[in-house]
């Protein structure tokens, strides 16, 4: 068999691969939107036996040596060339799903859906102890995954480099603590004017929902090739070319909240709708990490979202939909009411300031846990800890404390940080996509948001896994990773 | 290894296949409810894994002498004991899977996914030529199944067993035949009285939504274990234990169209729910055929829901949902309207008595089409010819005519003549019910509903494949199946 035929059947082996894991992507985001409380044990299996499938089709033994094979044969071509790449990126997955014992995996895929209902459950009733012994078993299940994968490093940092490929606790350390007094700084230096509740009103589910999807559209999300649905905690869900389907939550009385949920993961989808669909289940067609992604949901979010500019563009419509509750309210003013910067309890609620603090102690508090420096009785006290000094707030409750968040219920240490990375790298993004694409200062409107989109799509969407994350951002700006991008971001924004 | 050994390992096989067809049935109900359009193509390769991987387990090479082993060492164990049973119906699916190659079964999957979708399309567009070829390589595969099932069959036989384990076209012709005649007898005779523009109105679809899933909770059906969607084409999917989801379409000027569909879905839900959660995944957990479901459907649709002890229960709180429309409509006379018979275009909607004709006639054209007796181009008029000589009507376009079920489009040949065997088994089940339980003449409260659902559990639900289904209706209501009982229920009710 020649290498072009090797090849061949290796990227039919690792699609057939990526479908399972998009039926499971599929019952995954059904979990969250529409199966019924007691449909929660026949789930347990179909994750289990989804998940172990496809443990099952990554280790297949005839792979390690036909990836050896192809890797060898392939050593002269260049390295971003496609096949270099899917075969670096296979053997990545190869070595990582050896390295874990499928019942490992198996009682992950199990442990998910019972620790999640756990965590609405002790959330929905303020009462951590009910969540208490799933969090511990999960930090047992992490540990034990990230000993697999260790390979000499600390258990945080084989955790991390499944989201962040590369990345290590030392880097983000030395990213996160000097960041985190240049944003307390920002955060002293803000305007203490209160316009927040200006806006507050009646805003039907049903019109902000059209709203949202108006404004999404806009913003180039395809719903011919996608859904908006209401979830308690926002996510989008890639299924697969063809199907990306976002969620969000609508706050009835502020409609910014969930539009700015829905451009948060609509940010999220463009780069899912964006990726190469002739490249679908392969590395070359599957998003490089998850703080490029998280820097595309906040650079919509964000960048684009809170801006003057896009609302000079779309505050006419919304005063259509909402006439009763925005038609008094001056432009300037509305702008000013959604940047408010105001430390609050609700990480998914903040500001663009306090964000980043909230997401530094999260990062502080899952080493501490996973090193069991922390013990999960005391998570509480410690989050409360953090929130005081971070903050200088004084948290009542657990549920909207260290209960408010999905990510730990579902295995997810060593996620947060990549929601700060994104922050860093759409800020960059920003400064680069406004030199060479025609920005206009004015208005974003629809020729803008286009040109943006495009430029995003043909310099980070279509690149796939092709260059890490790190290299990547240099081959976009010019430039490694720098924090002074997102620092000054916000200092001319938010310190007048 | 023992017995007891041997058959805990094919349990467990089973059990984990069921599982992998429970993913297909989920993303096969996505598919109906959520899937955006370009969903298409991903859906495609997905239902396909999955069928294929179901397709393997099933047809595992190990399984033959397994099941050979086992059946002739439980050789002396009672017929209906759960070996017994499970092993005669593993054997069964295993002859039936070893005899289709799993190119057939791929190639089907495959080809739904866009069969639906064409048909779809020719139906909004009124455009049979859309679908024709899709019909005609449906038809083509559909044989070639039937080839290799027949073992002596004629075609047709071979894809009914599938739906209706035992029965064959020329048992159906001896039944359906007389019964034609008698149901054309039925409809001469019946009342020419209108009523039925009475109950028009204007009844908004949240209200309806409301409404249904109330009286389909009074009638048992578990909401915590299930949901109600709205589709193009109502169905139910019973996913597993836990998770059965039903959908109905609203019809905005009829609350009673909305509402027979629910409490239709709704009498198969309480079948899936009513089935054995400690047996999920093997036959003794499993219904036992499509007739015996849509018997459920049916009773509790006709039998119950268009009785008028029924609505002596429920109108009172339909008049407080739809005050303006119905307020000043007497129950008798409501009564009658959402019984008129009369006969119309879309089986759907049908009455219980135009119903079965619609029901003949389709049987008759698919066992033309499968014979090549009647080729797909000519369908169309085919069509029109039965109508005019079953029901002295004229369509005057295929959406309404031969595009109107999404049947033939899923591949589903065989199974037409399921829905009017069950009215037969619904007829005769109910005479039985109404001596052995506490049934009240004047009203079908929530205790009659109660004590009937939990008779048809006992009795019906619970036993799963333990009896083919003709055994299983004498064993129930001690006599064969008669249409006799169907034609005294016709003729009591509609003939005056």
């Amino acid at each position: 068999m020649d290498l072009e035929l090797k090849y061949l059947k290796l990227k039919e082996h690792f699609k057939n691969a990526k479908v399972i894991e998009s039926c499971a992507e599929l019952i995954g985001w059904d979990e969250r939107t529409n199966m019924p409380p007691q449909g929660a044990d026949l789930r347990a299996l179909q994750n289990s036996a989804l998940s172990k499938l496809h443990h099952d089709l990554v280790t297949d033994s005839w792979l390690g040596d036909a990836l050896i094979e192809l890797a060898s044969a392939s050593v002269n071509l260049p390295d971003d060339s496609d096949i270099c790449v899917n075969v670096r990126e296979w053997i990545r997955v190869f070595n990582r799903a050896n390295k874990i014992p499928v019942t490992l995996v198996q009682e992950f895929s199990k442990t998910f859906v019972y620790s999640q209902q756990a965590w609405q459950e002790a959330r929905s009733q303020n009462n951590f102890v009910l969540f208490q012994p799933w969090l511990e078993k999960i930090i047992d299940l992490k540990r034990q995954e990230a000993k697999c994968l260790a390979n000499g490093r600390v258990s945080y940092d084989a955790l991390l480099d499944d989201y962040e490929p590369g990345a290590t606790s030392l880097e983000l350390d030395s990213i996160f603590y000097p960041l985190k007094d240049s944003i307390i700084k920002v955060l002293r230096s803000c305007s203490k004017e209160n316009n927040r509740n200006l806006i507050l009103g009646n805003y039907p589910e049903q019109k902000q929902k059209i709203f949202s999807e108006i404004i999404a559209g806009y913003c180039g999300f395809d719903f011919n090739a996608g859904r908006l649905d209401t979830t308690a905690h926002p996510f989008c869900c890639g299924i697969g070319p063809g199907d990306c389907r976002i969620t969000t939550r609508f706050n009835p009385a502020d409609f910014s909240s969930g539009l700015f949920g829905v451009l948060h993961e609509a940010g999220h989808g463009l780069y899912e709708q964006g990726l190469d669909p002739d490249h679908f289940g392969l590395p070359t067609g599957t998003a490089v990490s998850l703080g490029i992604h998280e820097s595309q949901s906040r650079l919509l979010e964000n960048q684009v979202g809170r801006s003057l500019e896009f609302w000079r563009f779309i505050y006419p419509l919304a005063i259509k939909f909402f006439p009763d509750q925005l038609s008094n309210i001056p432009l300037e003013t509305f702008h000013k009411s959604i940047n408010q910067v105001r430390p609050g309890f609700i990480r998914v609620d903040a500001d663009e300031v306090t964000y980043n603090l909230h997401i530094i102690f999260r990062y502080e508090l899952e080493k501490d846990l996973l090193s069991q420096n922390l013990s999960v009785k005391d998570l509480p006290d410690a989050w409360k800890a953090k929130m005081k000094t971070y903050l200088d707030l004084f948290p009542d409750n657990d549920a909207t404390g260290c209960l408010q968040d999905i990510h730990w219920s579902a295995g997810l240490f060593g996620y947060f940080p990549t929601y700060l990375l994104g922050n860093l790298y759409a800020a960059q993004f920003i400064e680069k996509a406004k030199k060479v694409i025609g920005w206009n200062n004015n208005c974003l409107n629809l020729d803008v948001l286009s040109e943006l989109r495009q430029w995003l799509k043909k310099n980070i969407h279509l690149k796939g896994k092709r260059l890490l994350p790190g290299i990547l951002c240099e081959n976009v700006t010019g430039e490694k990773l720098d924090k002074k991008y997102f620092e000054q971001y916000l200092m001319q924004k938010f310190i007048s």
